[in-house]
């Protein structure tokens, strides 16, 4: 029986890796083959910007699994082995290695394809139909190893967009003593997880260390002997040009869904190109099951689309699709939290739940604190400013937002929280650990709910 | 009306004096006053040993809210002002400061008197009825202050008792120079919140760091000129005894309530002596509440009775005597959920829930697990083990323990868990925050679940 499961899996990403790792798990038995095109198994693309600055030593550290991993664990892998259809009729992919044709029956398909990064309009970015020299987007050891190459002491380098990759790397190439320059084209940074009054704390302690354009909009750039030598950005307000020496451009705007394959298979597909999934991960082929960044969910909150774009996510769907894909049950909650995280230069963010453009739903009450990390008779404490979303009617938490110390184990409590349909009046009674040295008796998460509480009594009054 | 209000308070701890803060909060005018009969107001206990450590400069930095601050609040404080009978008919509290008795009529009533060191029945330790000198108990500042006079570099101090307050002394001291021996009469330390398999950890670092006698009782100390000079501990095991030189002996092996006030009132007092109360505070007369290390609630997951002995629920209780004393309406959970943390020679333990003899109800269901705060190839992560009790018919999560970095958030995110009444396999599911630089894909938090899941499944099967 076991035998006659075929298990394919196209990618060796994060998402495409574990799932072969799951339904190996599930299945001791099952053929599993992982069609990579690339030339690295399995790594972690967050890790990217740490290799730049050196904190962790090589990109080859960033390798989660080996290819000999997989071998052992009796999964086939393909290597630099691209696939070109998937044949839903005959249950069949078709690939391709080099000039070898390569046909694979499926009993189970998993698409892990990702997403490209995407690229902004701007003038003369392209020479001959591929990026002029030195402007570089961050997606694979392939893009950090050629951008590596730029990074030298006091060197210009611009990164287009203030997301978390973006900040990231102006992080990272900061503390290469490069000269960074941000340019976000929205009035705010990180704006699809935090509020713009959580976000500005984030925006001084950048504009400390690089130069910040937020309202700025890339419009073009200038080159040099076939290399970029300047960008050019135009002020949103008020129009006017900018011109930024530039050694090194990262454009780093997001990114868009891979599913040409799913596409033409005829799975089906977003509006925004992305392959719609369930919370077994299947694809709308039952057999077929899709992950990671190429994929569409839904919101945990508000049970709207989403695209998924967080590894935690892809993981968590990984392991879904490896065990269903294996004969196993395994469910996903109904919807994705989007709890997320980062540091930037030293300052711990995290959020979870949909903020964007929450606050302008009236039911909606919000409620901000700004706390320290220890009791105030303890030296050393540091900040901590909370920021918590709830349903007025229901009570229920449905979002919230942290800048600073333990951001986001903070930020998982409230996580948990939202998962399990919790009220903040429950919740701002939660007994949370206390000690002089490590936590004051009433933590900011719980101070904020009270916040909260205050201003729903009042509005329902 | 509201002059009507008349609401007293005994004692001013972090009870008394937070109840009389959440009175004032909730009724402006109400009269309000506080008999406290130390010689300070309300300041944090558990910040005693980093004062003798130097951590905080000085015991006056522990208080928390000065006579002033009440003064300003329109809060009466009655220091060293003893409060000798309740009249629960004529609803009247009749104290004594110096000679002059006063009498005070309440319409509310909370008791806040707080709880007495348990002193163990060791031969010699009375003199003429008090104890040896340099035999201490810590409990309030003038404790400290007597404590601090003894602690000099090289000197021997010996603290009975290794729980979370024994420890905490013994790493200030050791941070002092001081030659430290802990002795416990169980075999493991901090048993009241950690599993054996949970402490061994804590006791290794521990025992690198200063003389550890677990399973031995102290039997008698010897004094010279008035003082004592060494500590005898016998076995628990062999009966073996050992003589350990001391200069200071503390005794850290809990408290009893301090009820009598209570119980000559007839307020119904539970087994083992501590003022029974409820979800509002209540005692058994309608109109009295008592808060604090005098009182029994009962423990959120079994529903048994429970002494309160944490800081954080103290806090909580008074919270809600205060407003409800005020005439508002404010209920705690149905039941604490002990919640605990500490910082014991540079590792961070934390716990919530039952823990004691879990493991030998058969339908509750453990796992462990120990990771890393990091991804693996992200340079610096550090080890954290948590162990999760889950009830097997159910799926309710009912405990959880942490030691490691950043214990006290990952447990709170249980505490949540638990408070919420949620089930180890939605847990397990949980979209935990990821950045290389702060968490791993997947944290400890939920790995863990993962195989108290799979071990659910093997014993359901």
């Amino acid at each position: 029986m076991n035998q006659d499961k075929k298990i394919v899996i196209i990618g060796c990403g994060a998402g495409g890796g574990t799932a072969a790792q799951f339904a190996r798990k599930t299945d001791r038995k099952a053929s599993i083959t992982v069609f990579e095109k690339g030339q690295y198994p399995q790594y972690s693309k967050c890790g990217l910007p740490y290799v730049i600055s050196g904190r962790i030593p090589e990109f080859k550290d960033l390798i989660e699994f080996s290819e000999e991993w997989f071998k052992k664990s009796n999964i086939d892998l393909l290597m630099e082995t691209t696939v070109e259809q998937i044949d839903v009729k005959k249950q069949v992919i078709v690939a391709k290695k080099g000039k070898e044709i390569i046909e694979k029956p499926y009993s189970s398909l998993i698409i892990a394809t990702g997403a490209k990064p995407s690229i902004l309009p701007i003038k003369n970015i392209y020479k001959n139909g591929i990026l002029v020299d030195g402007v570089n987007v961050v997606r694979t050891i392939e893009d950090g190893e050629k951008i590596n190459s730029f990074v030298k002491s006091k060197k210009n380098i611009t990164i287009i967009g203030a997301g978390l990759i973006g900040l990231e790397m102006a992080d990272n190439f900061h503390k290469k003593d490069m000269n960074v320059t941000v340019v976000e084209v929205l009035p705010s940074i990180l704006a699809s997880i935090l509020d713009e009054d959580m976000s500005s704390q984030i925006c001084k302690t950048v504009s400390k260390n690089i130069s910040l354009f937020t309202n700025h909009l890339a419009t073009k750039i200038e080159s040099k002997n076939g290399k970029i030598c300047s960008v050019f950005i135009k002020n949103g307000e008020t129009g006017e040009d900018i011109k930024i020496e530039t050694d090194l451009l990262i454009i780093a705007v997001g990114c868009k869904p891979d599913s040409t394959l799913a596409k033409n298979a005829k799975c089906k597909i977003g509006k925004n190109g992305h392959i719609i999934v369930n919370e077994k991960t299947e694809t709308s082929f039952k057999n077929i099951y899709s992950v990671g960044d190429c994929t569409e969910y839904k919101d945990f909150v508000t049970k709207k689309p989403l695209p998924i774009g967080l590894g935690s996510i892809v993981l968590r769907q990984a392991i879904a699709a490896g065990v269903n894909s294996a004969g196993g049950n395994y469910k996903l909650p109904d919807g994705v939290l989007q709890t997320c995280t980062s540091d930037i230069f030293g300052l711990e963010i995290a959020s979870v739940g949909p903020s964007v453009n929450f606050i302008e739903d009236t039911s909606i009450v919000s409620g901000k604190f700004n706390g320290f990390s220890l009791p105030e008779y303890f030296p050393g404490g540091k900040s901590i400013t909370v920021k918590v979303f709830v349903d007025c009617q229901t009570g229920r938490i449905l979002a919230a937002q942290a800048v600073g110390n333990s951001a986001a184990q903070r930020i998982n409590t409230f996580a948990c929280a939202i998962l399990g349909g919790m009220n903040v009046e429950t919740f701002r009674r939660l007994e949370t650990a206390y000690a002089p040295s490590i936590a004051p008796t009433l933590d900011v998460i719980t101070l904020v709910c009270d916040i909260v509480s205050m201003k729903m009594n009042r509005k329902r009054r």
